[in-house]
């Protein structure tokens, strides 16, 4: 007991010694006892975390987003996880995120799948599948129909592991500087669009050409593309398009609803105490639905700003484009899962989930946008 | 400094003679020096707290989804703060659970708001609307649109404060012991149906009958009521009622997303620190997304059962019906707020969003339920 007491004195001593106006750590190792109401202190291990986005660094919602987790960890911890965020080309280049974190140069990234399907073809199925399902839907698949489980078991050769964290909700077709009659009209199309749908564009005879997103601007106006989709109102009309291209198209076939992704390395996670890994997953879950909530009510807005104040020319893809596109779709995500056994066993559990969901779907959702809104 | 000393070493004695094996705690104090990755232990003030909810203690989802939230923050607190979750009636009856929140008989609530109408007329706007807005939608208001700051006017004066914690995605219409051919088909029809969806069929020529969840399966069995609403295929599953109605009716246009709150005791809540206040907040945003899931990927799974296994037979009310009972929901809408200038100002706010959300909806959800799924 003696020996207990001189290591109790030594250590709260050196405690004290080590914060500013010990007292306040003091009085955090005192309050089983104490009846204060004052914001409790924690004296647990410190953790100083870094995270990586694929996002430039003024990009808002996602960048914010990031961010916010951030701070909401950091505030539930009660500062013991301090978690400093990197944009895109602060720390890493964007799409070097996955590497980084792999490796424990970062802790943490903020994404999307589809940016690595160059280490694996199956992460794409947790971002956007053309033609896939939007993110009421995602998130039914990720959370509550077994999407999660075959996540992390794609994540894990990568010692990751990764969880929704944002949707971008169902994004816009794109902005093109001609009007698209026919399937026709994507013959020699120079059009920025990466992953699957470059893929799909260049089964209708376009060319995906790929830009940064520094770039596009100049590039459409330039002529350099004909052609580019981005996000959705609110993110395009910060980019200006609406400036060199005269068409706006809907919809955003090949990104119906775009998971964001908090993603983490593994041996880090696991070695976090209880609480904070619990703390990082529900501000996870915050952050999904704070960004989308964000973007709906946001696009809506510059959706009017597009149309009444700058004169953008709204269009729709005919249905018969839309068809052709789907049906080349098929054949696009065929050729990836005959090719790859880990990315048909995702996309057989997506596309199960997808068209069960969609009897559900038919009677309720589809009839609210119909009929009743 | 001695004085700080005897201090200190009066109270972390205290401290290790109050827990088991004291040196953990301990070490939790000495932890800012501490490489250890073991577990944390926080030594702040525990909060024990009570949560009564408005449903059956055995109601899946809602009273999983609110016993969860007890959890996450009990473990994001890493035990200083534990909840103890009562289902309606264990401590208060269902719909006394407002009234035990404001009074602090327990701090904090599961419900919906628009039990609380008489309480507060504007209370019910940020529960369910007949013909108002979805799950997404909803959560666009309140937590990017205003809604938030409306909510916390309406639950002021009674010491409340409430927040999204769930949401029951776009409900079914009911179950009916014979066909709707046209809005003539209400006349007479005794249906339970509570809150605003009642006051409408009553502008129909029925009759809104109140019964407690316990007894609906009996009364429509007996014929004391004709149909029923209740929530959409997997609750309605577990209730039974496909063996005592046969026509199930679509869409749920009395509650096209009905929101799910938590509501605390807004001293209580005030006086916990800043940690424990995020903590709460977050755990609620996660509830509301798991919930929706979990409801989506239900209700398809027992949408097909009632379908193929029991023979259920699913009816569209007729285009007519629709618009006759858009009508009188706008008319009992407007009766409410022309007598109540709160519901009118968080009226307002409902309405002008959902208007201006609709713009951008036509042009990206609603396309996709009716040209990419």
């Amino acid at each position: 007991m003696n020996q207990r007491r001189d290591f109790l004195k030594k250590s709260a001593t050196a405690t004290l010694a080590a914060v500013a106006g010990g007292s306040s750590l003091l009085a955090g190792c005192a309050k089983k006892e104490s009846t204060s109401d004052a914001p409790s202190v924690h004296s647990g291990k410190k953790y100083e975390w870094k995270m990586v986005t694929t996002w430039p660094p003024t990009m808002p919602i996602m960048q914010d987003g990031a961010k916010l987790l951030a701070q909401w960890v950091e505030e539930m911890s009660a500062g013991r996880m301090n978690i400093q965020v990197y944009g895109g080309g602060e720390l890493v280049p964007s799409l070097e995120a996955f590497d980084a974190v792999s490796q424990g140069v970062a802790e943490m990234g903020h994404g999307s799948a589809y940016y690595w399907s160059g280490k694996s073809q199956a992460a794409q199925f947790f971002a956007a599948v053309p033609f896939g399902m939007n993110a009421q839907q995602m998130n039914a698949w990720i959370y509550s129909g077994g999407g999660q489980a075959l996540w992390d078991e794609v994540y894990a050769p990568f010692n990751l592991l990764s969880m929704p964290a944002g949707n971008t909700g169902f994004q816009m077709g794109g902005w093109f500087n001609k009007e698209i009659h026919s399937i026709k009209d994507f013959q020699g199309l120079k059009m920025r669009i990466p992953g699957l749908g470059g893929k799909v564009l260049a089964k209708a005879g376009g060319a995906a050409v790929l830009s940064a997103g520094g770039e596009i601007y100049t590039n459409l106006e330039r002529g350099v593309i004909d052609a580019t989709e981005w996000i959705a109102p609110y993110h395009d009309y910060k980019m200006g398009f609406y400036k060199v291209a005269k068409y706006y198209y809907y919809p955003g076939w090949h990104e119906p609803g775009t998971v964001l992704e908090l993603f983490i390395n593994k041996s880090a996670f696991e070695n976090l105490p209880k609480d904070l890994q619990v703390i990082i997953r529900t501000a996870a879950y915050r952050v999904n639905l704070w960004m989308l909530s964000e973007l709906e009510s946001k696009n809506d807005e510059y959706l009017e700003k597009l149309v009444n104040e700058h004169q953008v020319k709204l269009r729709q893809f005919p249905e018969e484009v839309l068809q052709t596109l789907k049906k080349y779709s098929e054949e696009v995500i065929a050729e990836i899962v005959n090719a790859d056994p880990q990315s048909k066993k995702v996309y057989d559990s997506f596309s199960q989930f997808k068209k069960s969901i969609s009897g559900w779907a038919a009677i309720s959702e589809k009839l609210y946008y119909t009929s009743i809104l």
